[in-house]
């Protein structure tokens, strides 16, 4: 139905509307460097048989599992951007059968049923501009790499059919500007908060930083500390191990794009 | 089975555990005052099949519902006080069916079934204690009177069979006080956080602060001006009024004493 346009010189709208029109349209890009300032989210999308162990497994787990927002059973609307269409607004989708990726299509809107509950999770972009405004670096991007990921040997709470690691990102920050990065996130709850650890990487399990378990190995530079987040990919990673019948999530980098301004995630 | 002794001059016990176990052996007595510096909670308790709805409309409406801890269904376990029973260590319960309170308990062992789901709410009591250290008086507390709460024109979120008016608390400031009582309260967003309105009760459209919809009238002192915060009644008069055929709470003012310091639900 829609357009998969071959690859373009696409610049990217700092409009929130603007980038889900193009993405609407058919633009399959990562969202990375859209409508800078404002937040973008994980889609998690599930049966609603399924929805209160998620709802629970995020209550329990608020650090990897931040929720800006759940909508009714059925509903592709959200007031995170109340013109936005969640079956069509993200630039491209990956549809899950018995926790397998079965397509990656730019637009569900044939696979959006009456029982689907959709889950909006926050997203550490948020907290990467806040640092860069605080003068922190961010590694990864002036590498223009994935954020590091790792899974952890400590455990979620579990939630009914839902359990796992705690997955964690990693970000290299000079040992001056660790107490900085600590406060600026700290702030942010709604995009996982404060730093779970800082420091070794046996403590959280994690044997090698340079072979991380998602996205791509980030070079420190001297006199670099590491430090780790909880990253949003926890819950994708407890739900599709435990096999849901269907489920939709957004591609890997390929987010949802809100009207909420990063700034309002800030507390006080 | 529990005896509910005639009032006598209980002295208020320092630690948690032993608060639960007073309440635990059957004093029904109000838990203000109980185990200082720790946090106390509200309790629901519903049917799994309105757990999803609960939890929904939690999520959508964080200000009056902050949720501490959801329990699996039929466990009466939580990770804020783990050697506690939610069944007995409640000074008083109430139980309702079809949305009446038809019992008050002092132990609600013989109903708990494996169907119903506990929700644990944060408590105003947290930041009451955050605002005196602060230097900000408290006026219900000073003149031994409950908090007057009333429902305002602003609709919560609906969540399934959930809605209802936000109800709000308010306390008397000294106008100097005001920006110290909006810091220190948005920085304990797990008790209710920021107000959400100074001033003018009408714009919230309460007619007279004198008659309060729950709760007690509290006289406010000459310069003082009256500051709002979201109330944790919101959700039992959401809850109560969509009718659950069974529900348990907390009898008014005789919370659940938790571990959890008060400490540790200020952010940075």
């Amino acid at each position: 139905m829609l357009l998969d346009p071959a690859p373009a010189a696409h610049e990217p709208a700092r409009d929130p509307a603007a980038a889900r029109a193009a993405f609407r349209a058919g633009l399959a890009v990562p969202s990375s460097g859209w409508a800078p300032g404002h937040a973008q989210a994980n889609l998690v999308v599930l049966p609603r048989d399924w929805a209160m162990d998620m709802l629970l497994f995020a209550q329990r787990n608020p650090r990897p599992v931040p929720l800006l927002d759940v909508t009714d059973p059925g509903s592709y609307r959200t007031p995170l951007a109340p013109d936005a269409d969640l079956r069509t607004d993200l630039p491209r989708y990956r549809v899950w059968r018995d926790g397998e990726c079965v397509d990656e299509p730019t637009d569900v809107t044939g696979l959006w049923t009456g029982d689907l509950v959709a889950f909006l999770v926050g997203c550490s972009f948020s907290f990467e501009t806040a640092l860069l405004d605080a003068g922190v670096p961010v590694r990864n991007i002036e590498q223009g790499r994935n954020v590091s990921m790792y899974r952890t040997d400590r455990p979620c709470r579990s939630a009914g059919r839902l359990s796992g690691p705690l997955v964690v990102s990693m970000r290299p920050v000079p040992g001056s500007l660790v107490p900085t990065a600590v406060q600026v996130t700290a702030r942010m709850p709604e995009v996982h908060g404060a730093p779970v650890h800082v420091g070794a990487p046996g403590a959280l399990g994690i044997a090698d930083l340079d072979r991380p378990d998602y996205g791509d190995p980030v070079v420190a530079e001297d006199g670099d500390v590491p430090v780790f987040w909880a990253c949003g990919v926890t819950p994708q990673a407890a739900l599709l191990g435990s096999r849901p019948p269907f489920a939709i999530t957004h591609a890997p980098g390929h987010m949802f794009v809100t009207d909420v301004t990063d700034a309002a995630l800030r507390l006080p």
